[in-house]
């Protein structure tokens, strides 16, 4: 249910149907021992899984971000947050523009939670449009799982070392956990306070867990899907 | 300790013993029953206690914020979110170019959070400058004083009723707290969502209770203005 | 009558009967011996008096405006054009979207006048707005006060030395009349012409003469707000 | 002494001797009986008599200025001030980046003023750039002229009807002056307040009063051109 | 060799040997009956032979371009032309701010052409950067092989038919290749000229012929990546 | 018919009767030996033999482009592409407010080339314009004399040596042509690669061919202004 899978005459029958689709937003950005692109690869897990049982079609990913403050970490790509806002704006716009009415954003980085003030002034515009945000890592559900096995969930830590994230072994030892930021850090200033890039924490878990996650998370997608 | 009481040449003696200044981001939009102006009185009333206490100088605030999803409610006026990243980062431009190396950042309006992101590109390009960000809605501080009152925080209701703000009478209920929401609102949809303004809970509260809080955003402020 | 004093209901039932409202553009730059926040004091304490007596509200002020050409005397905060023009468009799209239809600007800097032109491009969209616009010092009144007294009037001299903007002691002396310029000037070469950022002239004259300014500018912006 | 009648070498020997260049600022805006043009070929007419006679350099000129007041008069183009604020940035950059130091802007339009403040924005980043701004209409010799005669200069009358600007007949009548404006006008209500687009006064005057301030205008600018 | 396939210590490690990468620049846009993410597909799959082949990384695709003219497609998103800027300009920005020194962009889509000269600008600023434009539909090499089965090489035609991008039945017959266009086409207009999508010509070609291709471009593409 | 010999009563009679206008982009960049506005001057000659045989009207020329790669050789002015496609979007939108509704745009630089698409984005928008673009030196017609002598038609050589854009002695040889671009090329590289800014082949032929395809240039613009 890819976008990409479709040429422009099944998404029109799709579009008699049916008007929601998933935009995943992602990043390139630094996740310590993980993927680069683990904060597309997350969500687009989760949009597959939730197109697979529902049928709603998912968007080619937007594979940058916001993430200036790791951009001394090599392989980060990072997109100003002025460019991001309007990048997003123009996806939405062109498909508005063809009759998509209800779009469910999988947001995988925080870095790029500003452009949601963007949205609503958006929103103000394109008053047919209905938008849904969903960020799975600050998710009731997450949290309440990480809770259970009494795990602190962060960056670039076991939450999101998931087998598809995993490019090299992981550390077996524990991160100390951050002393939390009273300042806003530039680049050079990250990159000293965060070392290999994790937050901290294990760098791994049971896959078990792992698995309990994304399935609480698609049960979320599934339900917002709904857009009741 | 106000920047408006002082003329150039004594901000000139200033900076040759101190690069410490104080900005507070506000907004102008509604707070149900109170001040449309409460997101800059708020952090404006912390910063000159701490001013008084220590002498670190006070920018004129920003009277202006971005809250698209209020501008269905008269009185409110928004930025957009464009807009607002170039108004701070000239102004902090304008503090850095003249000797201010430490600011104090006392944002009282959530829909500015955004401009954290920019302020990273910012301190990547200009690396003589430290900024701190201090919410104090958000502080662990007043975490505290609303749980020790068994208190839900949020916007216009008894946490911002301090009595500056309170511009007329005040209902003697509670409201009761919003659904939590899974969708971005537009301006009409969030005028809808939330009636008079108010977000829930109680409209006000002993006034003991706003003063230990502004007790301890002092606190914190005059902390943060260690820069340690 | 100043918005930061209602609440958005109270702005609502004003806008049952009126649609007009005043806005004070400034600016955070050096005057000399004077207060930094000249250019809004002045502007501010007209548009109270005003509105004491004819009950037009008052928004909060853009306390930044356009100096950049002062940006090496300290204090001084400049917003460049480009955001200046977007940040006062916005402010105007926000009051006029909740139904003001007369805006009378007060603009107490001559650095803020470009945005005169941006102003006709958002008048040629916003078709059911009105905007007036008072520059006090510029005014017949003003010049005719002055030319009585036999004054020059300038940045920074007599002329704005009113007592809210008076934050230390004023030379006796008289600052001789700059040569006119004929050559656009960077934030150096301006320092260097200006030095102690007066323009010349007497730094103060009899607080009769303040006072009678005050009024004839009163007297203006009263029979601006009829908007006939 | 165009630049269009050069090529690049030329322009190379010339920067070894010289660093100082004329640009001409105009507009293609109504200006009543006269052609669209005019606020181009008067200072192009000035630019040319100097250049004769002192050897220095003209830019080809920005045939399209600010007139966003003018629009509903057919053949008037207006830029947005935002974008001409960067098109004149863009030509000084580029000037600036080959070796010219020394540039004399001639404006031919009250709409294009605004620029100037964006040029010290400018000034404060190109540090050997120097520029100087000469406005035929408002210049003391012009005024001077002006009195001498009784006459009031304003756009689209006699002040701008030199020979090579009629393109129509002329009234022989005087329109009376206008009231001054109190109002910022969007193009409906300037075309309704213009009429024929002049502002009032004598359509025409004397063509040896028109040879007397080109002459007057002409040593203007070879005095500014000294760059003492 | 995906940058997704690592994390950013083995880019930092890949950087001490190398510094080139390679860049997709895609689309999502109607391409008849063929996958709408064909301008992506394409220059991926030669990237990612050519990376197996020399070793030069590969960073994840820009899956959108400028497309205004097909935004009545359904399925199409298109950026604006300035947000395009931006972005591309961005990711070379963050992947030069690194350590990569050459990078050979891999176009896939006419409509992103434009941004070419904003590189020259980029590369005025950024002094140690090497740009490499690469588009395999208007190689020679192509050019070459269309001519020797006497083909017409178009949009969405034979020329695209690559088994990955073939999402549904094509037709079998051969479309009338289009009229020359003189006009500019807005999307209503391109709608009703393009019909199906495609530009006319044969919708396949026997796949010996599109390996012919593939093999050419990837030919083509090793060569340039010797930067010599 | 040039739009700067008529005043705007003039054009309000033209648009009663039709609603068709050429405008001119152009460049003030190297040529070579050839005048720095070539650019604008070819263009304009064939847009003025054109309007004396069919009456069409002449916007006055935008005489700067995009010329980022000639910015080291003197006298070239290069408009940033961001700036440029506000420019020409500001000018037609202000004749298409008016009443113009078909334009044709002689472009004389290749560089301007990606306005094309940005085209479109307005046209989007403004459904009652309608465009066409001319470039002369792409032209069939010309690529067609230029077969038929055996030349090969290049920026700066033979081709655009026109007898008004010649300001000096031509040298009798021919330059070898240049080794086709692999690489995008910064204004040094640029120099460095171009030398005396011609691409390459003779300097000079026959007057009797550049009448040859002058003639053919206006044939096609002829053509062109039919806008059937």
């Amino acid at each position: 249910m890819h976008i990409k899978d479709h040429n422009w005459m099944q998404i029109d029958q799709y579009l008699k149907q049916d008007d929601r689709v998933m935009l995943v937003l992602g990043a390139c950005e630094q996740h310590g021992y993980l993927s680069l692109l683990t904060d597309v690869n997350i969500p687009m897990a989760i949009a597959e899984k939730a197109a697979n049982q529902c049928g709603v079609l998912v968007a080619p990913p937007l594979n940058f971000g916001c993430a200036p403050f790791f951009l001394d970490y090599p392989g980060t790509i990072s997109l100003r947050l002025h460019t991001y806002l309007d990048v997003v704006e123009d996806i939405l716009r062109s498909l508005n523009g063809v009759g998509f009415r209800r779009v469910l954003i999988l947001n995988g980085h925080g870095g790029n939670i500003p452009v949601k003030i963007h949205l609503v002034e958006l929103l103000n515009e394109l008053t047919d449009l209905r938008l849904r945000w969903y960020e799975w890592w600050t998710s009731d559900s997450v949290e309440k799982i990480a809770k259970k096995y009494d795990l602190v969930a962060d960056h670039a830590n076991w939450l999101e070392a998931f087998d598809f994230n995993i490019v090299a072994d992981l550390p077996a030892e524990t991160k100390p956990l951050p002393v939390p930021k009273v300042e806003i850090l530039g680049k050079a200033a990250s990159r000293e306070a965060f070392g290999d890039g994790a937050y901290g924490g294990p760098y791994q878990v049971d896959p078990a867990i792992m698995n309990e996650i994304l399935d609480a998370c698609l049960a979320d997608v599934l339900d917002l899907l709904k857009f009741d």
